[in-house]
């Protein structure tokens, strides 16, 4: 085959998310083919986010200072706290530009079968940032499986004993679904918690 | 969202082949958060392969050398060219490790649909290596789509004249196959391709 730079390259490669060996293959060549307009621009952008982003020291966002642009705003409301997972739910939280607080990423979700304890996400410093910021709301955007709901339980049982309110994201059915398509337990869902017209 | 660095770096992965803005994004934070084993060595695995891979000047192979290390050996068959649609194509044919002569890549197929014309592809430098290298059989291991197969019958037009065997690679049944899950073409094609036993 080819050099062992480029077998190197492919291995590496192979290894992100949603990637194996044959879409490695084609990306490589497809990069060795468009070296001027694809694969020099992309190792460009490659080394300035590797150069320039942090992770904020206050909520775990990735941003170029830290306290990221979104802990440092003085436009958002800093009494609302919203905890996610991780770094591309915010993203997702922020696409829709509709929540006007701060964020807080947990780092993942607690997890009997993957190992994930307590003291594996970032709880301690939540807790510390929902006494010290005079946080009034805490809202939980945690995945809607198992573990996601397991860990908001565990958030509301440590949040107890704080003068915070606690909230979650409502769950129901999808907009522009076909009630024929949606599973079980989001109809039973969608049916318990009803809401008045 | 993030810095304006990382939405750069998310639209330029999202350009490659087999992804799309989802999976770029998250690509993106997979390698921010494994920055040390898997961010710095991707970059710089990048960085060698953009400085060190040059295209063989020859048959159009990617290798750190040119003429590459195929068309620089002097253990493979000199008479003996497998014409190829692309690198890939080379690759997946040295996989095998079974063909012991060189290569041409052609850099396409011919296609009206695509506007891809003779001139386009590397058509003249096979004839020309044809005439010079003292060839004695042209392999064509072109696609076996109706690209493919047009652009085999314009090489055989063309090399008509040239002292030179043509031949094609076999089509037929898959190793391993079941014939109920075979197309109706490819049993005709094993079946007017019969071999005595």
């Amino acid at each position: 085959m080819a050099g062992n730079e480029i077998e190197k390259l492919i291995k590496i490669i192979a290894k992100l998310p949603s990637l194996g060996t044959r879409s490695s293959r084609r990306i490589v060549l497809q990069l060795l083919k468009k070296r001027e307009s694809l694969f020099l621009p992309l190792i460009e952008a490659m080394g300035s986010v590797a150069e320039n982003i942090k992770t904020c020291e206050i909520c775990g966002n990735y941003d170029t200072t830290s306290p990221c642009s979104i802990c440092g705003s003085n436009v958002r409301e800093p009494h609302l706290l919203c905890v996610v997972q991780d770094v591309a739910d915010l993203w997702a939280m922020e696409r829709v530009s509709f929540f006007k607080g701060r964020y807080h990423v947990l780092g993942g979700v607690l997890s009997a079968l993957d190992g994930i304890a307590p003291e594996d996400l970032n709880i301690e410093s939540l807790l510390h940032r929902i006494k010290n910021e005079n946080i009034s709301e805490v809202i939980l955007a945690l995945p809607a499986t198992v573990d996601g709901q397991i860990t908001a339980h565990y958030l509301v049982s440590k949040l107890k004993d704080c003068a915070v309110k606690v909230t979650t994201l409502a769950q129901g059915i999808t907009m522009g679904a076909e009630l024929d398509y949606m599973d079980e337990g989001t109809l039973q869902l969608a049916l318990n918690s009803r809401k008045l017209l």
